[in-house]
């Protein structure tokens, strides 16, 4: 692979470009297209953003990961997640004037975008690994339940703010006053009915003779219909005037040519949350994408994902959109519809471009209350909690993990749930490894093979004890292993040797070999050998390079049946 | 052990306290005392702090630590990097008045001792092993250099401040013009005599005929001459006329009764710097007591170490004093003048009571080049460099932690360079982990044991390959294994089975557990088994709780042995 067409794969793929290929696409890039014009303009609200950033969100940054993208179904756009975390990234900084909060929300998805790039050509995409699967699951799960909660105040038509889940209820409780009823009935009726798209249509759809494919493509348009006709029941009744939120006035024509602003003061404001934006946004995209890919027995390529989405959001940031990643939901439709090369995502774009020239004069009337039952129906199911019962019953740090993550997103919002989750999980790993798990072994009658004498029935020396470290040994745990020897040598009297099988030690660091020295020594003054067995190869090239070797009063053994037979003589 | 006798170690020695002990005790406690003077003075200076405080952190301090503390030979009280570190914090508040500046000193004590304290009754001492051996020795090092330079002015006789090699550097520079010439004489004769006495004099005096004892006892007055014989000089030729700075007027009495401030601005301003002053403090005097106590087949309680400490700067908050910590020199002294009780420390106090009470008068003419010198020649002993040599041989992770922590330390400060030394080698730890070494193995002829096919001459089978995962499995390197095993099956045509070899798998955890569900579906489609062979006790119990074993299309087998019998039919 060369050079150029590493970091452009639309050069391979694009060779190859088909008429068969094109008619996939395309039409994967209509059903695309419906769904998305009703989401972009949601998301937009979600972000606190005017309408017209999401259908901009959705056409430049689609062409750049045509160009720059691995993914052959990703459909990349604004999503619920990433939108939510732009509300409270521009929420912190207290703009008040709508140009300031666009241009903040286009600086945002420029350091987000050149934070992915960098990333991608220094082939960082393993930090994405860091996300733990509990974690991210927890945080998307708590971000459904903030997102949702967040919009009933479109459903209610009330003011409320706030990035909490107790702020965004308390709002709620001291404005629960001012609900409006034709607001009200409007987001209700949209709710129900988007409900039930979801779970009924399609079935009856099958029960009256549609195909399948048919029955799938008329419920995907499902939002569609619900924003057409609250959109026309606003233009007739003049719901307006009757206390009825609506889109207003959406500009017409192509996106705009902007630029991100590179005030200093801002971009320290912005840094870390669009370096989160950036880690959440990649992970969520690379996940969909994997598995998306798995399905056809393709690979895609990790770190160039991260050029794609930087791209795209460098994309995003000039031409008057806001942060993007490549959303779950949509990127399952569009692989469904049978998207066979990004060129689907370009067409996808084409399509909101055509929405954003022809068909804006007619939102004015569309109620936000309708665009926020799209984005309460879209976002619970990403809700599942079922992710704590899973993990309480696995293991308990990743238990705590997930409950941790949850809870402090909820309480405390993204920015903080997400860190912390990140934060939580390492350390607690950390502090697993700090206190390894140590069994004392025997070995298994008629085998060469060495166990647990507490779970297996073993053969043991009456002189000599083996203990078998699982872990790698290093600073956090040098001297826990250090004091474990020592305090289960003390209370044995005849003991002559102890034997370390370092089956499970990968790394020895220097830390840890001068508390092997030590342990060695201070052995060496109660007269007990200290011997080695199974010491792999790279940790035992690094011990040769030490003076541990010959200061050790015992042996190195291959294998720990040879240190038993040597002992037992 | 009772809570009372474990929380106070005075009731278990107290009990035994002979004659014998107490001379052996009260001979230590003059020794460190004469060590002592000068050095409390000294470290106060380096502090920015007033000469009394020094003194009064070395009188109330001794005592809390001789009732909590369970070392019998560490000596507490000012010490070299903490008094640095406490320079750093104080001087991060830009005060400018002496009171105000005194008032931040006692509150860093008492956050510092709250903190120390809680985390010893938590039982948080383990927390310490997270500073590695070579970030703490990096770290030590690069103090000793940044001290060393920062006294530089006393001996000039110029004005010079700053918190960082090239800060200090510059100010010396810029400086350089107004060096006092009786000030330079006054310093670098001291400097020259502590070094000869620190060198010289010891043997000088043996083959002079003095006893060993005596010579040992005489060498350590060295700096209480150097005191002396300048301040004499100082006031016999009025050399404070001739710009000489000295000490001046200090009180003379009984410790004063002070109390931390407990403002939230200035405890929010302190925290993050008493905690490493905490930490750091902790971790040399723990390593010191460990390493005294090893000497006399005793133990020490890091925890309830964390206690005495804690208590001690608790004692140099109320009592007019700053951050305290057990010194590495003065320990070593202490234990070689035949310390054999805490009691000691609480003796060597009241010399440095009397010393407040009546020495005081006599100080007004001492130079603080004296004091400067005295400094300089006792924290050149703790700068070596040669841990670079150690790890770069040993490993390239140890040296790029230690290089870190030096280069950051010498040109960023005390603060950002011992924080990054410790994220950065849990970071380059953590990134060790996430790309695993995973080894191909086979049968050792004529054994039941298994290595690296690369390394030893090994048996393998056509039909299945063993793959030897050298790392617990869990989020961070999750992905990085299937990634991985699916590369190397799709590249070897003929395979039907895949054991992964988990004798060095501490852990799974969910992400990891996820990954080889997604492992065991992707190789059930290309027609291959996966094993597992070697699993631990308690991951198996984990895996049994989850549905992977039902869902796995292969076998589990106690040892690979069996696993290559099995295959082998």
């Amino acid at each position: 692979m060369t050079p150029l067409t590493r970091y452009l794969p639309i050069l391979t793929w694009g060779k190859t470009y088909q008429r068969d290929t094109f008619v996939s696409d395309a039409v994967a890039a209509v059903i695309v297209t419906i769904m998305l014009i009703p989401q972009s303009l949601a998301y937009a609200l979600l972000a606190g953003l005017p309408p017209e950033m999401g259908l901009y969100a959705s056409i430049l940054p689609l062409v750049a990961y045509a160009v720059f993208g691995t993914s052959r179904a990703l459909a990349v756009g604004p999503v619920a997640v990433v939108s939510l975390m732009t509300a409270a990234a521009i929420g912190n900084l207290g703009l008040t004037s709508a140009a300031e909060i666009a241009l903040a929300a286009g600086t945002l998805a420029f350091i987000s975008g050149a934070l992915l790039t960098v990333m991608g050509v220094l082939r960082l995409g393993f930090l994405a690994n860091f996300l733990s699967h509990p974690v991210i699951a927890g945080f998307i799960t708590a971000s459904g339940l903030l997102i949702a909660t967040s919009q009933l105040k479109h459903i209610l038509g009330i003011e409320a703010h706030g990035h909490t889940l107790p702020q965004i209820l308390g709002a709620l409780a001291a404005h629960l006053g001012d609900v409006s009823l034709a607001t009200l009935v409007i987001g209700v009726a949209a709710t129900g009915f988007l409900f039930w798209v979801r779970k009924g249509l399609k079935p009856l759809l099958l029960r009256l003779g549609f195909g399948a494919r048919a029955a799938d493509i008329i419920a995907k348009a499902g939002p569609v219909a619900a924003v057409a006709v609250s959109t026309l029941a606003v233009w007739a009744l003049g719901l307006q005037d009757a206390g009825v939120k609506i889109v207003g006035a959406v500009p017409q024509g192509i996106p705009p040519l902007t630029l991100p602003s590179f005030s200093p003061a801002l971009w320290n404001d912005l840094f870390l949350s669009a370096l989160l934006i950036s880690v959440i946004g990649f992970v969520e995209s690379v996940s969909v994408a994997q598995t998306l890919a798995a399905k056809k027995r393709q690979r895609i390529d990790p770190d160039q994902e991260l050029i794609g989405l930087g791209t795209s959001n460098i994309a995003a940031a000039v031409s008057g959109g806001y942060p993007v990643t490549g959303g779950f939901a949509r990127s399952v439709v569009n692989f469904d519809a049978g998207a066979a090369t990004p060129a689907a995502g370009a067409f996808t774009a084409v399509g909101i471009l055509l929405a954003a020239l022809l068909l804006t004069p007619l939102l004015y009337f569309l109620p936000n209350a309708t665009l926020a039952a799209t984005i309460i129906v879209a976002v619970l199911s990403l809700v599942d909690l079922s992710i704590l019962k899973r993990t309480w019953g696995y293991s308990k740090v990743d238990f705590a993990a997930v409950a941790a993550t949850i809870l402090l997103t909820l309480g405390f919002g993204v920015e903080i749930g997400v860190s912390a989750g990140v934060l939580i999980s390492i350390a607690l790993h950390l502090y697993a490894t700090s206190r390894p798990h140590v069994a004392e072994v025997g070995l298994v009658p008629a085998t060469q093979h060495f166990r647990n004498i507490h779970r297996h029935k073993v053969e043991t020396l009456p002189h000599a004890v083996t203990l078998r470290v699982d872990e790698s040994l290093y600073f956090a745990n040098a001297r826990f292993l250090e004091d474990y020897v020592s305090a289960r040598v003390v209370c044995d009297e005849p003991l002559s040797d102890v034997v370390l099988m370092f089956s499970a030690v990968n790394e020895v660091d220097l830390s840890a070999l001068e508390s092997l020295e030590a342990l060695n020594h201070k052995l060496k003054d109660m007269g007990i050998r200290l011997h080695l067995s199974e010491v792999k190869g790279p940790v035992m090239d690094r011990l040769e390079r030490s003076h541990f070797l010959q200061e050790l009063t015992g042996e190195v053994y291959l294998s720990q049946y040879d240190a038993w037979v040597a002992l037992k003589r």
